[in-house]
């Protein structure tokens, strides 16, 4: 997609050094657009972890360059396989709910699997990230295509008025490689030259909304609002919002949808106004190993200073009083009864078991 | 209540000149604690609009002393009635939301009717600004008295337990005068020695529950987090909240409640998970003129620069690029059916008509 007119993806290996990543550093945006290099296998964890990279497909692609960069990097003191297992174990620790960042890396593994030679064995991981990206590029673009029909049909309904879409957090092309989950059907609605409006959900603590999402639809040039989070069951009362799209981070085989804290405020506030609810996401975010998303995925708790200071243009400010403690959970659940559908690079399908494993087969 | 060991109210009269009312300038907690002299109907008029003072209760409260501050400073180069209407008229506009003002206002300009003396104009409308004033403190502290049963209710099923409550916005004391709305119950509770916890909601994009409540139940020694306006929906499903208490800005005789936006989402992740949630409210902030909360009740729009912008410890920060689009809706309306139950002076009743009526006949 675009920034300052020119055609980026999210990550991608420096043309002159196949040792070198780039990816895009999403904690300066939208104020500062700098890339930054990912040399070691410890660079691509802490990108991971601090957020240097975010959203659960990207998160994905980035574990399995790290893993790349991991084997490019090792002076091996120990057996190839041991090592491949420490990289893959402590990757896997970077952050706990998104599902995209196991699927990864178990292909990552999996593929390295009883390979003696180190040169093989960074051919296979290079070759595997970049057809993870591929893939995800691809998910994406479906994705997009899949649920651009959505758009068109509601674009019909309204003889041709813009469509209001309204969308939590960030689940566009930073989120991913291109394109993006949730705004992928945006992207391409808007292209096509049916009238769309976003309502950008500001996603407080780390305000994805108000800053990667706003940046991303300012740069296409796709018309929107940013909302305070406490908004958009105001404007779904007032027949102000005529979709809602977000992301997944993880979504069980029974559809029930882990993504960022306070998308279940959404859902709710959908359902009260018969507004249809769907979840766009790459078949890399489902967990189909579990069915109940309440009790089986692990909820990440941050610290509370991203709640008690805040990042703006110039600098950071405290916005809580001392002595008041802070909690920050970063993800909710929403169940399954509340999900109109789930676009996925499949197709569309109903958030219940029958449906996600017939697309699955 | 107290700040730093001292009681206060959040407004009164100086103690040497009764033509100076004496308010908290809400707009510098919690980093500063000042108090501001209004000595002008002007001075009150502005210290509403620009939110110095806010809180429903408190609203109506300053403007009946504004029109007394009014009646101090006049010169009189016109009849005292049309003098008076003026006032009257003028300080309506303040803010459209709340009643509460218009409560005050319309009981300031009967009380006034048909006086030609300006001198018994000055003391009539004293007293009834202070009586007024008084009648709010009264009515926080029964609001106080029938909300603690409930709270009694919950820590006796719960074997003594902490109960955890959740409130959006500030309906404590610095939204009234003393006790609150939603915090009096919490009050009455923690003094009686009953374990409370409040899950405080941040409330952007004022930030009213992380800059007001937060520092109120510090300052009276209560147990609290704060939380992003996302996570209440996760706490509820979590089993973390035991009861939820907002205030009202105006509620309708058919009980929907309008309150700082962003409560409706609260009500419905409260209906979701089964948990009782109760609005605490005095008479002054009924409407019984209408019954449709969400067709009747206007909807302040306030300046984008408040989503825009944060005012933190050291000052303000941009959290928003130039270029996208805000809009900043003051409240929501929340339907009566999501309302466990009205907490009033009167009691505790049904947010139906029929229970309503029943209260004021």
């Amino acid at each position: 997609m675009i920034i300052n007119g020119q055609h980026f993806h999210t990550i991608w290996t420096d043309k002159s050094h196949r040792g070198i990543i780039k990816v895009i550093d999403q904690k300066k945006l939208p104020w500062d657009f700098c890339i930054q290099s990912l040399k070691t296998f410890d660079d691509a964890f802490v990108a991971i972890k601090e957020m240097t990279v975010r959203g659960a497909p990207l998160i994905g692609v980035t574990a399995a360059y790290g893993i790349y960069l991991g084997l490019v990097n090792s002076s091996l003191n120990e057996p190839l396989s041991d090592y491949i297992n420490r990289l893959c174990q402590t990757m896997k620790t970077t952050r706990p709910t998104a599902i995209n960042l196991a699927f990864s890396v178990d292909r990552m593994w999996k593929s390295l699997e009883n390979i003696d030679s180190k040169e093989i064995a960074l051919e296979k991981a290079y070759e595997l990230a970049e057809k993870l990206k591929q893939e995800e590029i691809e998910c994406s673009s479906m994705i997009g295509d899949y649920g651009l029909v959505l758009i068109e049909e509601i674009s019909k309904r309204k003889n041709e008025e813009t469509v209001n879409i309204l969308t939590h957090c960030n689940a566009g092309w930073l989120a991913c490689i291109d394109w993006g989950t949730a705004l992928a059907p945006v992207y391409k609605a808007y292209r096509k030259g049916i009238p769309v409006h976003v309502w950008v959900d500001e996603t407080r603590p780390r305000n994805q909304g108000s800053k990667l999402t706003a940046y991303e639809l300012q740069q296409e040039g796709v018309p929107h609002t940013v909302i305070s989070d406490n908004t958009g069951g105001h404007l779904m009362q007032h027949g102000l919002v005529d979709l809602v799209l977000v992301g997944s981070d993880r979504t069980t085989r029974t559809g029930d949808v882990c993504n960022k804290i306070g998308t279940y405020l959404k859902a709710l506030a959908a359902k009260d106004n018969n507004i249809p609810f769907y979840v766009a996401l790459p078949s890399s975010s489902f967990d189909l190993t579990i069915s109940d998303g309440l009790t089986e995925i692990p909820i990440e708790e941050r610290g509370g200073d991203e709640v008690k200071f805040i990042e703006g243009r110039k600098g950071k400010v405290q916005i809580i009083p001392d002595g008041s403690p802070v909690a920050n959970y970063g993800f909710d659940v929403t169940p399954a009864r509340f999900i109109t559908g789930l676009i996925t690079e499949k197709g569309i399908c109903g958030a219940n078991e029958e449906e996600i494993l017939e697309m699955f087969k």
